[in-house]
């Protein structure tokens, strides 16, 4: 396994509307996308700070990981997950994660946000963290 | 303000001695410092990552921040805070932060792990995400 960064931060918020312009007013960081990822029902929108990225993630549906996880806190946001760029490709940390017997949610690299190649692995086998592995396909 | 990158994510662990094997054999970080911060009742492990730290925390008391997040998540471990360092300094980042209307936790730096002059600003002003400041007095 090869983690060169932390890609993004993934933070889950109620609004986007309310939360860019904390990011921007008052921690003076620019945000350059907004992006709805249609089959994960969530809007987001990015900010980079040094080598990795600020993810903000708004729920378009009651249903979506990101509404769901907002309910459970309370209403609150909060920090969904934390994702790392893999050098050697997300399809070999799978390979290599379930060979070591680590829970995955998903079997197979798929596309996310900004055209990554990504994959999550469970918090049941992560001391309850939702981690992220991502590579960019065009690099 | 002048955020350089994200100086670490604090993520709370039920047990360090369970969550240090994971990100070590699973994930192939090296572990390279544990520290207890007796004033704020943690344990922490350190792990770098590019530009960037993995502070894994462990409650050393049951009325810990760390403890009392991960009562509140069930028993699991999650992302507890994300900290961004500051390039002007963070005195002067929380002044600024003050006159415009944020809520601080902490408002005038003070010691945190590794020697880093920190501060908090307070979840309500920030849609929900626990967010340190930091610098680092020997840079």
């Amino acid at each position: 396994m090869d983690l060169t960064h932390i890609e993004h931060v993934g933070i889950a918020v109620p609004s986007l509307d309310e939360a860019i312009p904390f990011y921007e007013n008052m921690l003076g960081l620019k945000c350059f996308a907004i992006e709805e990822v249609a089959d994960q029902k969530v809007r987001t929108a990015f900010f980079r700070v040094g080598q990795t990225k600020i993810e903000l993630l708004e729920g378009t549906s009651e249903d979506s990981a990101i509404s769901k996880f907002i309910a459970a806190n309370g209403g609150r946001g909060g920090i969904q997950h934390i994702a790392f760029a893999v050098g050697d490709g997300v399809a070999n940390a799978l390979a290599e994660l379930e060979g070591k017997g680590c829970r995955l949610i998903d079997k197979a690299p798929r596309k996310g946000a900004e055209g990554l190649n990504i994959a999550f692995v469970h918090p049941k086998s992560t001391c309850g963290t939702l981690i992220e592995l991502c590579e960019d396909p065009n690099k």
